[in-house]
């Protein structure tokens, strides 16, 4: 008789590998794994990553590079919105999760697998992620949550591993990191407390430039398309430009703490030198160029947009409508930023744009017969506060 | 014939000095100056404003201390807000133009005053908020806004002074400061353009403290009521002792590009480094004692509350409405917030709090028998993704 | 050995009737039934209900009235906040199991219950609102979803029943009603389908009024005091008075259509003369007296406060944070309201307030110097439309 | 030397034949007469409006079809977003200024005139109107407002019009009729109070039609394009296919109390069959096929959206933004709604839709592996009330 096929989601970590022999040995599926790729792995650990995936006897292995997808689908939009969850954090992990859910759903749809296999635990976010955007994208499938089933320590998993002739390296590190296009979050004992925040060492870009410069960045509708001049066709290349410009400064590091999908607070460091620089930045070219209720109506948006993207719905078709709105909102956020790099910090000094609705000519009155007088102000003044006087008047000693 | 009354909110500058002399000598009225202090102004720069009104002849001049009035009605809910306006800027100018209008007019109806005047040019915001808090606080009374009628230039000005024997100090400044007790405006010939920023030696405060340092302030409801450990009752010397502490590590300035009241896109730069302080503070104390829903709801409001206070709107009722909404949602905001500074920026360490959400025990599954299982998680994902899933269904193919 | 205690919280039907004997017979239990009243039971039904309790064989047996608590912490708000959800329904049933679940949950705990017992099946709304309030009110207390759990055919259950000999009258009705203070739902085979509504029979009140009438309701701070000049201090009995007025003209009848809190979506009819009355009339009294963003803003503070009411979650604080600025925005709202009863409909024809903000006396300019004039008017379009005329400008040939 | 040609926005009422009189004679300007007509004309109204114009001797005359426009710019986007000002008013008058104003300022462009002329009086919302877009699309042109300015009466303008020659029937109507595609409005006495309502024959449409009746209207990605099985690519027919039935009901007629752009509270009556028609069936069809957050975004959205058109600020770029919104939120909303029509009311009774979300399948659980069992909803119930239950157990004693 034929196996039945799992895709599992696979990163060659500890939990992934337990899975990997579990679902063959115990289950007696045909294991099919799978890695979906936003940026966070160099060329040496995906080669790293299959060679660990064909040793644990995988039947197939594949590395799918969802990040132009990632892009195309979440930072494109979280730009746009200048998405920080509570004004702090770009939700650098979440939102990558759904361009690889779906990627491997997707993945799994095309081979005929009859079964998906995440290995998040039962504590966090991750599960719930997969699970909902596995159940749209193959409804069809089951999906099995193996880490979160089994619940098992990182002594069993290892010590079940070494009886199937495993013995990969799991030391456990003493800060886990989480790498991605959009930012890197870090844990640690720290992260567990409320009071205390992570040391200096446990952020992956130590300081190493104490040069201040000042960097230009191109946008185009919305998107940085540019650094000091050069253009990028590729977005995600433009990103990874600015990257290597900033990290040095150790710039965008913070600790955030939010709200799960579970209901309970978490809280993560993080360091994110191009997302803070690019949204920042964005946001400023934003000012100039939009009008104030524009600027109002796309942050109300935006912060839903982010907290429900955060929560792994992305594929809530009001996402939609609101991209619609982001993007209507970026067809004049077109211009140059100025920023001053500093060791730890960034200034947006300013911006160029032939958008910008800031010039001194408006300022002034008197021009032209379209312009305003001094009268027209002092018109606007009581009409503007027409209601509030009424109010006064009927409403006498209130407040 | 017994003259008319005009109260004149006076500052001591070139505006309000030619008002003192034009609205007696041309308009033969009985001017009665009145300065209204929200704390930018020290003992002796009061004196002195004192001594240039009478010197300039008014029949009587009067200091109103409003400082503990924009407490109550302004900053305080500014803190519970979290209010930056385009998440940068403290309105730190525009919300204090309030309580020195309303005292003024409140001040003008007591003495039985014919006329307001004030010395706003037509090409600002602070012309309208005059205008109409004055026509709100005293409809009855005529307001006067002799600077924008008249439209003369500080040479003509000063001309005039000089033809009445008034010979005053009236230097132009190369930056125009304008300092309240949340922020320090700045204003010069780079706030005039887009692209560029401020030189160091415009901000008020220079960098005097080069050592890293660690504060606590602590919170009340929202209130920020004690700076390490020390706690003030007046909840202006606790931003006095922070801003005495924080200003010489020369934190929280940055440039402001807003919409005027009159639709013009403004710039402007501001050195704010107590304000920055607690409202970073105080956002990070909530993310960790307000839940999911009162973060986001709060925000929303904050954000028009903040726009509408900067545009003179105080008065209107959904103000109070909004202060109902921010207040309550105060009510487990207190604990202690750990703050680091350093030359240039500052860090939120992290808070200690009784009503803090955050703890591991809320993490951990399977303690008590109303703690979640890994079950109640998947069977959270099937509902939570519930409507998604069933849209891909009924709408198969559609994006 | 002592038998440990369930609440059951009962009303008499074939569920809880079932709960009543597998509690005590195969459970093992001490029974302790508990029906909470919003207002839909008559002295008749109610005793009969606690009658069926003993014939059961409960321990026993206690009826608590919550209406007064229904009204203060649901139907006030809702009135306040004018809401109908989906710009339909007066979410009559589902507002009402936060009150019947809390009530039931102290009872609970003042007695000393070792479990909870609710009667709601898997499929619709009601299990998570039990299950929510009773977490949160006693959390130490073990909920048992009996039904839930069982998934029993009506057959099975009046099967067992009689098998201990209870042989009530469990006959199904054609339609199911649900009847409260604040309206009444009407499922049947139209509900269950998208095309079809229920019969004229299905409604509780048939038409028996055809003269049209005029009637005047009292609101006060945003409260109904007073129908026809009579004063109610009893709010409920306000409510009953206007119901038994409006009920004979079949006014309020509608169909609804939902989102339910699993995600799927459900359909009611629902006949609720009293609340759309008096929420529209309260609207009315409220375009008069509240300015234009107070209107604005309490409407989408509203929105979100109906449809987290809906979903059960009254408990979460951020619903006493919206409270407050609905509370805030009524203290104007005091007046009457003139409204026409016809057969099937209502039309709200005026109002009259001391606080009503219409009047032409405003309308009317330059009588006296702080009204506006035509040139006041012209300035403030020039303003008013100032940053899209730049916009324009700077953006030629954009849309 | 060369007249100076002046654009006049005429109506052929007594206000703008004063207009082309004074224009002429006493400014010596060459008059253009231009009428914008959104559907609210017949042939012969229009036939005679042009001879009227031609009577009072203006140099040209042209009727601008606007209609369709109206229904491309504003009609579809007022659907999308089931604007109703104050859940009440479908702004029947307001928003057809925003084409009509547009249009006639382009055709000043077209024919280079140097000035642009509108009727509107100093008292209601048109002035602004008139005068924003007017400075937006012609921003070179002047604006003369000769009606604000001259501020005369009816008398007056009849006195000068006859000793120009001009004896047209101006008689006032008892009641002012503004009609339109998209609604009619009637003022008269009763509206300047607060209390009292239109009589019966104030209304336009009288009630001809006493038998009930079942219409179908069918949609398509949210528009309205098919009545009773007809289908009409001509959306403005389809419209006024729908009010030649439904007008006969006399229905669609309510009062409107609302805010001014000028900051005063203005009361009028309507009457508007088809489009309240059309915007309650289209919001039933929306409620089955779009999901919980796209219902709740959608109407904050358009809640501001409806009142800023009614503001005359259709040009800020941010209605450009929520029209992206509201259109991609239709891509559903495609299908068949019933609607029964009585005397004075009508009633949706469903719908029948491809789209449509809600279906007994769906909630039923247990028939295939992806649906949900009574335990995931008892999982979802603890997760979905968890962080209220730990806010609970953390703030014991609080509410």
């Amino acid at each position: 008789m034929e196996k039945k096929k799992v895709v599992l989601a696979f990163s060659g970590g500890l939990d992934t590998s337990y899975c990997a022999i579990y679902l063959a040995k115990e289950m007696g599926l045909e294991v099919h794994a799978a890695l979906a790729n936003t940026g966070g792995f160099s060329a040496e650990e995906l080669a790293k990553i299959e060679k660990r995936a064909y040793d644990l006897g995988v039947k197939s292995y594949v590395a799918l590079d969802v990040t132009q997808d990632y892009y195309n689908t979440a930072i494109k939009y979280m730009i746009f919105g200048n998405v920080l969850k509570n004004a702090t954090y770009p939700i650098s992990v979440s939102s990558e999760r759904m361009s690889q859910a779906t990627a491997i759903a997707k993945y799994a749809e095309q081979i005929g697998a009859d079964y998906l296999c995440h290995g998040s635990t039962g504590a966090g976010n991750d599960q719930v992620r997969f699970d909902m955007v596995f159940n749209i994208i193959a409804p069809e499938i089951e999906v099995i949550a193996l880490i979160r089933e089994k619940r098992l320590s990182r002594e069993e998993e290892i010590s079940y591993l070494r009886s199937h002739g495993v013995d990969f390296d799991f030391k456990k590190a003493e800060y886990s990191i989480n790498q991605g296009i959009w930012g890197t979050s870090v844990g640690g004992k720290e992260t567990l407390t409320s009071s205390e925040t992570l040391p200096e060492e446990a952020y992956p870009s130590q300081l190493k430039e104490s040069k201040s410069r000042r960097i230009t960045l191109t946008f185009e509708k919305g998107e940085f398309v540019g650094l000091d001049g050069k253009r990028f066709d590729d977005r995600i290349a433009a990103i990874q430009a600015l990257q290597a410009v900033a990290a040095p400064y150790a710039i965008g590091r913070d600790m955030h703490v939010g709200d799960t999908i579970i209901g309970i607070k978490g809280r993560v460091g993080f360091e994110a030198a191009a997302p803070m620089i690019i949204i920042k930045a964005h946001h400023m070219l934003e000012k100039h160029t939009l009008t104030k209720w524009q600027l109002f109506w796309k942050d109300q948006i935006a912060a839903f947009y982010g907290n429900y993207l955060h929560e792994g719905q992305y594929y809530d078709p009001v996402m939609r409508d609101m991209e619609a709105m982001l993007e209507s909102s970026q067809r004049t956020v077109s211009g140059d930023v100025y920023v001053d790099l500093h060791p730890y910090r960034f200034v947006v000094v300013g911006i160029k744009s032939e958008h910008d609705l800031m010039s001194n000519a408006f300022g002034a009155y008197g021009e032209t017969m379209s312009d305003w007088t001094s009268d027209d102000v002092k018109g606007f003044g009581k009409i503007f506060g027409n209601q509030n006087k009424i109010w006064y008047k009927v409403n006498k000693g209130m407040k």
